[in-house]
């Protein structure tokens, strides 16, 4: 991995400091700078007009444009239903002049420059010197979204006069003009009110007919607001001011935002007077955003003593996993959170196996809300199967609305980790919660049109002696169209056996849900002897004297090529190489054989995880930011200490550290996650697969302590590492844990040396 | 093969007659009374109005045209090189009118249709009696394209009224509105003179600014010519006429084409003069045209005594096989020949392994002017290669000007049976002709550049034992990205040993051609040894036992779908299967270790053929027209007569009786040359890849006699067979040749017993 580090922000435990500012950076920053609610993101650009580099994004969860024109797909099966988070709105658009110089950071002359994001409160914080000839003043740009009333927003300008006086002007705009993907424009405005003091809009994505109904509220220290004559798209409110020396002058701009997927109605105008109503002002939402905040990382927070940076860094990660998604809403985590356009806001099977553990460790409610999504477009993923010439469910790759929305089939329709993930996250979910109602309304049924999709994919093979999967994609995304994948395989024989075993547990304890369910699927005994039958004859490609799982048919006679031969200007390969180039060797972009050993851990020995380890990472080139995360978890559990913390290394700080130069699309929410596993199951060794919880923790070199919070069946568990000793802090009742090798009945803490097997 | 025959036209050895007219035949007759001189083609449709379903279409050879926006492919090697043979100016185009009503066939009413094609010399006659309520006029219509000066075409137009009277209303056009694609206005015009009788035109296409110049010459037996005021993109004469009862009127109209590449300048148009001063009258160019074919027949025709269809059919495959390609010019030969737009007027592997034995067989000059193609866009390939990360020459798999046109990466950056079909064709050609000349100055900086390229894609195995290709497809379409396809691996096989061979004669026997080309190419004896081993080690897929070769490696693990459960409105499974679907079984597209056993036909033994021809041809569904013709020649050569003449039963008729339903799109030129392949190879028991000739003719059951001609170094050999006796008659020097199983020299001619070994 030839990955080096950007330093450029001020190390702090709570905070992200930028001081000075460079161009090159303005788009990275504006990513790590993003706030977001879940509800709406916004990214860190500038308030004010800003001539350089600058990708001005709004987004608003769950609210999505299509294609300007449909796909011409050549062929049956590649989808036609793509979407894409759209950029919304500009509410934050202002335009500054001085002496009727405008104030342009690409253009004028300025110090200071300091722009700092508060992670205890959300609070974005920018300000600097701007110089002109005639005046100098100290600018500072405040905002933050009302976290608990996540439908509002707030912005404070500040200008105040240090040197000379100036005509001040200001004009504060709602910007209906954005683009989206550099060109599209994506918006039209439907209605539009004028209050002396703001605007109400209404406006329309074009093609979707989505709604965005705004209202704003301006308030200023001085001067009288205007309307200037301005452009039909762009709603602005005007401030000219006489500035003297040592005067300041204040902006705040309260507004509020309301999504609305259908038709616009009257209730929905109601619906937005009580979201004013409620709305307060910068400094009461500051307050409730800390509120909010301090009890989060009570509940979550890690600490590591020794390492400043991955402190830093691991806090902006569980931070921007609480921005990105707390369960307030019925959408998915999009790869991209609400920070940028890439991946168009969609979702992938990233969801249930890299960022569900962290809520689920954190808030299991929210962990259920992520489920629900799947079971609210289950009748998505039954259409998707019917056009996959299947049955049962078949879950997109790629989604924001439950359709698949990537239109390139050799991922779309080859890749079934997405129905897969979510039976195991459903197994995970029930697993540690026993939560029998949600297993029984939702789960089963999703299980079970999971199963028949994987049912009908599959393929027996000639001498129906194996059943398995033939010309599928694996995690590994570099292996095309192949038979047998392991991966795909085993997780396929979970989903059948697990499926197997809740249908028939419902019928035994919940017989009328059962009926139920039945008559709704037409499921019947036939179909679960047939799915027992696939469980046990699925092929799965194993050694037992070298322990390998073959990661598909034929892997092993692959050409090889050896990774370290590839010079650090071919990376990354998706770029550098001929596409097929990257199909027919065995290089591996990310854990495939491996991801099944990390899902499933407990089901694996210790030596066939040895030899698969041993194997599979040499060929391995990461080209995943998911890959390290996985690799150094495994590491760390085969004792390889110092190569896990090198896979660590840049986990956590991927995006701070813009390790893969491309922060400026958006921050890789999906990673952040990653780096959430790489400590809690890397370092802290916990395990959450087997029938009781294991807390392994073992420490890198440089770390001192480490101390991490998961909540676990009611209970909040503490977990405090130092080299040599380790303990664990439960509040409420006694609970089993395995800790290293040991069972343990634990009652409000236990403490025992760091690696065990010894008690202290 | 569930493919059934619509009976439409006339049954004549000579003839393509339409007698009466059925409007949802038109556009596929369109297709079979397409004109054709190689340099231009025009389809079949009715010069005057007619407002119901056609495809105006009128194409000139190596004129295309650039999409509008380029393809936005996502990844490298994927080519961003489309282009396709555009739809050009109508120069037929015209309008009629009776008492100012139109004379539109959609809308009025008539009798008598009748349109006949005739293939002794390529003249299309249209007549039917169109019926008024105030008078009726039988209206016929001529036209024919110049076979000898070829940039020239002539119509005729006569009017006779058989009862009333009328005022007549000629409208004759030049029409540059043409779209294709159904919308694309592909034409702008640059320049236009006005003569008394006609116009010249110059028009550009928008995107690859090919030009078009045109000239026309109007002769009327009454009225004048005038000028209506006219459309920007419309050129227009007209002629106004009260046409009594028993009167006729005539209009002759005569035009001609140059198509200029690049920059127009003034020698284009002294060389449009010089071709307008050679255009003559519609008689003397149908004359002309006539002496033309009786000698073009005398060198190829194919008698069958017994089967009335097939003579017509494989008569109809021939005379379209002159149509479209003769040598005259520097291009390939399109998938759909001059006939309609599908396939873009690309050209395809097709041209060397289905069509080049025709001309090989009629005219070799002319079969070499197609190797040529490829020696004039050997620059293309070496640039193509480049993309896909490799060195040497990689052959488009779809092309028209030497690029690859196709933006489908799984058949462009997969399929290399293009190059070693180039490679195949020019051994194949050297082999039948011993034209050194051609050998040393292009075909071994091609077998160089293509033996360059195979080794630079082509890999080792792990242990580095076996050298073969990996991620690839073969000829079969259905199994994509597979490794060590054995038709690949073979034909790169010969390839490397031919490639060798020739280029060590070189350095031999040709010593200064050897350094130009060593110098010109870089080449060592390093790389000449890298292509001996690599075709030494070469993985070819053999099992002794079974003599099966396995298609790819693992193609017999793979799911077995008997084709007979395919439900016959699931067909062509492209249409309705999902995509990936298509790729996941043991279904075989078209022939592909078979395709490697008719190639190379004498280098397999008898039992090799009849077990993979038993294994394989049941797997096989034939979706590509090309599929039968080689399984029927096989089948033959294996003594399976009936299921050879199964497979035949639509290889001459597979337009004219639209077995495939796609007629309307254009012909299947390349199956019209499988169809000549399919009776000279089967039935006549051709086989050109050994030491001698060898002929082995049978006949199916209900032939009586079949006699075909063949060019052969020099000679004209007739072969002429009964069920009894075989007669091989040939002119010029006496000639060893291989009659079924035996030597002869044939001194003028020979007789054996049909179907040998017994001499008579």
């Amino acid at each position: 991995m030839v990955k080096s580090a950007i330093k450029y922000y001020e190390v702090n435990p709570w905070k992200i400091i930028e001081k000075g500012f460079d161009p090159k950076r303005s788009k990275a920053s504006e990513s790590i700078f993003s706030l977001a609610n879940e509800y709406m993101g916004v990214r860190g650009f500038f308030e004010e007009t800003y001539s350089g580099e600058t990708l001005i994004g709004t987004y608003f969860n769950g609210l999505y444009e299509l294609p300007e024109k449909p796909s011409n797909a050549p062929y049956k099966g590649i989808s036609r239903k793509s979407h894409f988070m759209v950029n919304s709105v500009n509410y934050l658009a202002t335009e500054i002049y001085l002496n009727n110089q405008p104030v342009d950071l690409a253009k004028g002359s300025f110090t200071d420059f300091e722009r700092t994001l508060d992670m205890q409160s959300g609070e974005l914080v920018r300000r600097f010197i701007f110089r002109q000839k005639d005046c100098t003043a100290e600018i500072t740009f405040k905002r933050l979204l009302d976290v608990e009333n996540f439908t509002n927003a707030y912005q404070v300008i500040e200008i105040r006069m240090l040197e000379g006086k100036a005509d001040l002007l200001v004009k504060s705009h709602l910007d209906y003009t954005v683009k989206h993907f550099g060109s599209l424009k994506p918006w039209k405005v439907i209605e539009s009110t004028e209050k002396p003091d703001g605007f109400r809009v209404l406006a329309q994505t074009k093609k979707s007919r989505q709604s965005l109904l705004t209202d704003e509220e301006i308030i200023v220290s001085h001067g009288e607001i205007s309307n200037p004559n301005d452009k039909k798209m762009v709603f602005t409110k005007q401030i000219a001011f006489k500035l003297e020396k040592s005067e300041s002058f204040k902006l705040e701009k309260r507004v509020s935002h309301l999504v609305i997927h259908g038709g616009v109605d009257s209730s929905h105008k109601k619906t937005l007077e009580e979201i004013v109503a409620k709305r307060s002002c910068y400094e009461e939402a500051l307050k409730s955003n800390r509120a909010y905040f301090e009890k989060k990382w009570a509940e979550c927070d890690i600490e590591i003593a020794g390492d400043e940076e991955n402190l830093q860094g691991i806090r902006f990660c569980i931070f921007n996993l609480f921005q990105t998604y707390r369960g307030i809403s019925s959408n998915n985590i999009g790869a991209k959170g609400l920070t940028g356009e890439a991946y168009s806001g969609h979702a992938f099977w990233d969801t249930e196996t890299y960022i569900l553990p962290f809520y689920l460790f954190s808030n299991p409610a929210d962990a259920k809300k992520l489920l629900m999504f799947r079971y609210r477009t289950l009748p998505n993923a039954i259409q998707r199967a019917r056009e996959l010439d299947c049955r049962g469910a078949g879950y997109p790759i790629a989604t924001l609305n439950g359709d698949e929305a990537c239109e390139l089939w050799q991922h779309a329709s080859l890749q079934f980790q997405p129905s897969t993930g979510v039976a195991f996250a459903i197994w995970h979910y029930v697993h540690l919660t026993d939560d029998f109602d949600f297993l029984i309304k939702y789960g089963a049924e999703m299980l079970l049109e999971i199963a028949r999709f994987l049912a009908s994919r599959g393929d027996w093979n000639p001498d129906k002696t194996g059943f398995g999967f033939y010309g599928v994609m694996g995690p590994d995304e570099f292996q095309m169209m192949v038979h047998n994948n392991t991966y795909t395989n085993y997780m396929a024989k979970r989903t059948f056996l697990y499926a197997c075993e809740v249908l028939k547990r419902m019928e035994q304890s919940y017989p009328s849900e059962y009926a139920k369910l039945t008559e709704k699927t037409g499921f019947s005994k036939t179909e679960l002897e047939d799915f027992l039958t696939k469980a046990q004859k699925m092929i799965i490609l194993y050694d037992e004297n070298t322990r390998l799982f073959e990661q598909h048919d034929g892997f092993f006679k692959l050409p090889h090529v050896d990774k370290n031969t590839i010079s650090t200007d071919e990376f990354p390969l998706y770029s550098h190489w001929s596409y097929d180039r990257l199909y027919r060797n065995d290089l591996i972009k990310q854990p495939d054989v491996l991801m099944m050993m990390f899902l499933y851990n407990q089901s694996f020995t210790a030596e066939q995880k040895a030899a698969n380890y041993d194997y599979y990472e040499p060929r391995t080139i990461h080209e995943s930011s998911l890959s390290p995360s996985i690799h150094s978890i495994l590491a760390m559990e085969l004792g390889k200490t110092q190569e896990a913390f090198d896979f660590f290394r840049f986990a956590t700080r991927l995006d701070l550290d813009d390790y893969n130069r491309n922060t400026f699309e958006g921050l890789h929410v999906t990673s952040l996650s990653a780096a959430w596993l790489n400590i809690v199951y890397g370092f802290g060794g916990l395990r959450s697969d087997g029938k009781y919880l294991k807390i392994a923790p073992k420490l890198p070199d440089v770390w001192e302590r480490l101390k991490f919070r998961i909540r676990y069946r009611g209970r909040t568990i503490e977990v405090e590492t130092t080299k040599t000793d380790t303990e664990i802090r439960i509040s409420g009742e006694s609970l089993e844990l395995q800790i290293y090798d040991r069972l343990y009945m634990v009652d409000k803490s236990i403490k025992v040396k760091t690696g065990g097997p010894h008690d202290c």
